[in-house]
């Protein structure tokens, strides 16, 4: 019988190591796969909460932010910001670097399905392990309210940031 | 005569607006193609000099990365350092953005062949035309000086931030 019982064993643990996926956010919405290959949109450092962050964007995102077509953002463009708290260079201490990873947030463009936000439809993961953010989904009227006054801006903070 | 006048011209408007190639730097070192589309390895701010940073990888230096392979860094890694000066955010004052875009600056790690400073080869092109940093090959000592004091990081000041 031993060897009934140690086979689901075996598999929890190899599923474990392989590294199960986050679980979805509360509305639904799931981490997109391999967000962290996605290509540079833009950068910033706030000094209200002391955090570095990196915005990389999907290929539609990308496409859309070279051309200049971002007020509205296309359908399908996701967004993600990946935000480090502050952190002193060990060596250079004029230089602020990524400290603790605090977590990945994300906005996905889809202009029929999300009308009631603008548009977006919002998630958040936080921490190395991911966890999903919001107790239910009405979490995403605290991101609406937070990126209302950048409607002007399609709902988005960043501006891409210009490279030859 | 007038098509054998003409189609020179043609084809040099072709090429400019094609995107010629940026001139090599003085030691010979030649622009990446595609370095916009490499992946995310870390960030800065520094403030001596009010810049945002973002670092990039080849798939060698995002392999090594990834892999905690970084002391040394591998031969094939390039590193790139896209520099822009610090911008108010024009609705959120709190945060600091990506300006005017200052350079891009890259580290070509081959150990035998840039044996004199410390295995890498070093390479900056400036604003937005790209022009190449130095008056000749010498120029390498300056880049050389300010990493020496990252010795015992490869002479690297970039410690890739954490990611899930």
């Amino acid at each position: 019988m031993r060897n009934y019982i140690a086979l689901p064993a075996l598999l929890v643990a190899v599923a474990v190591c392989a590294g199960t996926p986050p679980a979805p956010a509360p509305n639904g919405l799931e981490l997109p796969d391999g967000y962290r290959d996605w290509r540079v949109i833009g950068s910033s450092h706030r000094t209200d909460n002391d955090t570095l962050r990196v915005i990389l964007g999907n290929d539609t995102a990308v496409a859309a932010a070279r051309t200049g077509r971002t007020r509205p953002w296309p359908d399908g463009t996701i967004l993600c910001k990946l935000v480090w708290k502050d952190a002193v260079h060990p060596a250079w201490a004029q230089a602020t670097v990524p400290g603790e990873f605090v977590q990945a947030e994300f906005m996905f463009k889809d202009a029929d399905r999300f009308r009631a936000t603008g548009g977006w439809g919002f998630a958040r993961w936080k921490g190395l392990d991911q966890a999903p953010y919001g107790s239910d989904a009405g979490f995403v009227q605290e991101c609406f309210g937070c990126h209302t006054p950048m409607k002007d801006n399609d709902y988005v903070f960043t501006h891409p940031a210009v490279l030859p």
